[in-house]
């Protein structure tokens, strides 16, 4: 039960104390959770932005929908996917799998070349699309990896994309913003949701099941 | 480490053995995690449908990728989006958040209000691109949840969502398939990719740090 007692633990955290700071093991194993998440044909089309520096946070607050939020929390994880997929990122991500593996280079050849057929025939914002979801798979994970260490956080998707990757120069990087999270201490007395109970959707509405 | 441990021990089994099932507890914890993830506004815009019954598993194969992996599972889970946000899906939330809280309905109206300028003023197609990122954040609890009871899974997005939702008559109920996961036992000699080391991008090529 060590997951579902997580995420019933965890809420969307709305205040944050900025006297406490997440440690690096610990942000090391949120992170390490996003990195194991599964994606699409294992291409991983993201990467992830740890910001602790307290300079470059309030650069960024200028870009979020809940400052205090993001000002005060210990670190603000940034989800960037690829803007698309191109030959040479999948070309790299297969190559280093196969050495990897020991295997030869070309071992998933044809695989791969199924999907460079699909994904380079589409136009880039549809191969967005497609790996910005998968990114979703990743926040899923750390935050329930957060949840675990008993460290609080918020899933963010309100904040302008277009200031975050500016700030952070994503576009050089083939990069852009999918979502945030933030990471820290909540402060009690203005986490104003923690006391309401936690509520879901009623499993019966919730399943379909056809036994 | 538990999560961590149980993200490193699962992989995306390539073949079932259709003689395992997974218990009705296990399936019962399964959907728990996909029904406690968070989503954007709590609105939960999807629903998980469970198939255990194998003559509508034997149908579903038609819209399958990989027919065998679908027939020889113990359980196929979809993961069936709102076709679009409504008022009255919003409403309908938000309503049964306030009555379970103790709290008086439209006590978040101008939350709702705000959503329901965005969403309501967006095209079906935007609103379900929205939607459908959210079924992976469940999608990789579920899996997630799965490792932890060393039950095998299998996340699927390639599949014929026409197929699908066709027999699932998904239209009816306003949802729309985005995504499968195949549950059940491997059967080890056929699921080529379990001795294969497992691969991931390495954590200096993953994470960008602003300390």
């Amino acid at each position: 039960m060590a997951l579902l007692e997580d995420l019933n633990w965890r809420h969307a955290v709305k205040a944050y104390d900025a006297t406490k700071k997440v440690s690096k093991e610990n942000i090391d194993k949120i992170v390490e959770a996003a990195r194991l998440a599964p994606t699409s044909s294992g291409l991983q089309p993201f990467k992830v932005l740890v910001v602790e520096n307290q300079e470059l946070k309030e650069k960024l607050v200028k870009g979020a929908l809940n400052p205090e939020c993001m000002r005060d929390c210990s670190h603000v994880v940034i989800f960037a996917a690829w803007d698309r997929y191109t030959e040479d990122r999948i070309d790299n991500v297969y190559d280093y799998t196969t050495d990897q593996r020991g295997l030869e280079r070309g071992r998933f050849g044809s695989y791969t070349d199924m999907l460079k057929k699909i994904y380079l025939n589409q136009p880039a914002e549809e191969n967005f699309a497609h790996i910005a979801r998968q990114t979703y798979i990743a926040l899923g994970l750390a935050l329930a990896q957060a949840a675990e260490l008993k460290v609080d956080s918020t899933p963010v998707e309100g904040f302008d994309n277009n200031v975050i990757d500016e700030i952070l120069e994503l576009e050089k990087l083939g990069l852009k913003s999918v979502s945030l999270m933030y990471v820290g201490y909540a402060n009690t007395p203005l986490d104003w949701i923690a006391p309401m109970k936690k509520v879901r959707t009623p499993k019966e509405d919730f399943l379909i099941e056809f036994k």
